[in-house]
């Protein structure tokens, strides 16, 4: 491992627990039955600990979109080509995203990384450069890229991370794009959570029943020409992983690793945040759930990190879209912790109970 | 019946099925694969229907808020004081409650509304006064209010809602504050989905085992002393209900006949869009459920409605926070259909399926 990737591990530290503890002391003092609002007050006590602050405050908000290209299309593995990665990435540029649609409302930057996008992306386009190679290898034939470049994307990813939080930000959702990219995912999934590719398989932007068990044999067939190791993060990204994928779980680490709290979003965010908890088990405490994606695999997935989803609307766009409606909530309930009044300062009178 | 509540019953008309026609037709064509926003597509059409607008337009918002109290507290059914409604009321006023929070958060204005409260309130203060009686009388001893009674706080929820509308008002969510208004919910729910009282009687605030026992025995008590008709909106609402509870109501109503949508908070706004159905069944088209409350008769009140919760947070505080999270969610829906460029204008490919 190289001097960032291990500087950055090392930063994680557990939770504050005092200023949790002084989190969920002010909820029992505002002007509602105890624990009345819920996953809100849950939320927020959380939020307090990876933020270090008693009131967490969420203002500066970012989306960071990877995208990368995955060289498993060549087994047909589904419908879109893979010319769409850029067209998509263009698109988010532009603003017509359902991303960008969503953020403008939460009041959240999108930030567009090119992690490994195969086809050509025009110069002078506010795109983030990390490039790793022009899509990752077939991984149903060998590894979809070598450590080296695994190490590299994750780097990369808390590069990105670094640099967003040097401008103010106060809480990061992750997204994806990469035509091909549930295929990589429930590989990941599979082999991380122990539960068969069968399982964690679902169809991505919409296969065909004969479609999907094609997808399935592919990912089968990836785990043993691989063979990864389940407990090794940077082993399994190398060897079924996407560049975004692991651009994501270096998003998530880096994050961690500077108090800022992570809303994961959904399948291909989900694969990032196993390879980051395998590699940084701390971080796990750093993430929020965006949503539940109807990929079957993401259940799977949020059962294994012990995360529950903050919203469950069926979506399976990616893009970060459902980060995005996850961070509009953390930011709920961190303004109800700031701006609620208290009993006393309210004049209310409390529960005889 | 009387006029106003006729002549708005005669309003209320069936979704425009061509708008939302063109919605569906829009939603597949944006640049995602079909069906990959999933409810957000679902609610985004239905408020297509709703505002007869193929693109509706989600800009004003506001929560109504209604308060009143409840004579069956001298039965001791929950252990917050019966001060606490106008003390609450007093909050909304000035802006420290949590619906006052996300409020501010979604940019919605929260109006407040005395449907019957029975303490004090000062003069002056910004709060609609449709007071119809300070408090209900005793469910468990008769009716909780007469049939004029409750026609009257029907009447005076359409006439809240009818000028918020006439200000502007393109969705509008629910929202209740009184002490005690768990138990006429539960008597409502039990009447009208004909469960068992046990099944749909919750903790309210935070009631212990023995309290939710006699709780139950209250309610129970109530429905046998008053023998209401489930099938008479007007008479189940007089016999158990609560001028808030029919304030809710008419506010349902009356958005529904003016092509409003609804968004409907938790157990008490559900008891209120119960009644609605009963009286004017087409309504149930105009709601849409902002969360699934932890009070255990809400999930029933919602599948009698048909009706699938925005989100699900664990909330049980009412005020209309859960409306208001749903209507954001609401409004992210129409601006994705709004906003999200089209495959044609982006110049991205298609499946090829």
């Amino acid at each position: 491992m190289t001097t960032l990737l291990n500087k950055t591990l090392a930063a994680i530290k557990p939770l504050d627990k005092n200023a949790m503890e002084k989190a969920a002391a002010r909820q029992d003092i505002l002007i509602k039955p105890q624990g009345a609002l819920g996953r809100l007050e849950e939320i927020s006590i959380r939020l307090a600990g990876i933020q270090r602050k008693a009131i967490p405050v969420i203002k500066n908000k970012a989306i960071i979109t990877m995208a990368g290209d995955h060289g498993v299309v060549a087994e047909k593995v589904g419908n879109f080509p893979q010319e769409v990665t850029p067209q998509m990435v263009l698109n988010f540029v532009h603003g017509g995203a359902a991303i960008n649609v969503i953020s403008r409302q939460i009041g959240a930057r999108v930030v567009v990384v090119n992690m490994g996008v195969a086809g050509d992306l025009p110069a002078n386009i506010p795109v983030v450069n990390k490039l790793v190679a022009r899509g990752t290898k077939n991984l149903a034939r060998g590894p979809a890229m070598t450590e080296a470049q695994a190490i590299q994307s994750i780097e990369a990813g808390i590069e990105v991370v670094n640099s967003e939080i040097d401008k103010g930000l106060d809480i990061v959702g992750t997204g994806d794009m990469g035509i091909g990219n549930t295929t990589p995912s429930a590989a990941i999934c599979a082999v991380m959570t122990g539960q068969s590719v069968a399982k964690v398989t679902g169809r991505g932007t919409g296969v065909s029943d004969e479609q999907l068990q094609h997808k399935i044999e592919v990912i089968e067939r990836a785990i043993a020409v691989n063979k990864p190791d389940p407990k090794n993060g940077i082993d399994v990204l190398a060897k079924l992983g996407g560049f975004e994928i692991g651009g994501i779980a270096g998003v998530i680490i880096g994050a961690a690793a500077r108090g800022v709290p992570v809303v994961v979003d959904g399948f291909i965010s989900g694969a990032a945040a196993l390879i980051a908890e395998a590699i940084a088990p701390q971080s796990r405490e750093y993430m929020f759930l965006g949503h539940l994606s109807v990929e079957p695999g993401h259940k799977i997935m949020a059962d294994k990190l012990g995360l529950k989803p903050i919203v469950t609307l069926d979506l399976r766009l990616g893009e970060g879209t459902g980060a995005a409606i996850g961070i509009f909530i953390a930011e709920t309930s961190a303004k109800i912790l700031a701006e609620m009044a208290t009993f006393g300062e309210a004049g209310v009178s409390e529960s005889k109970e």
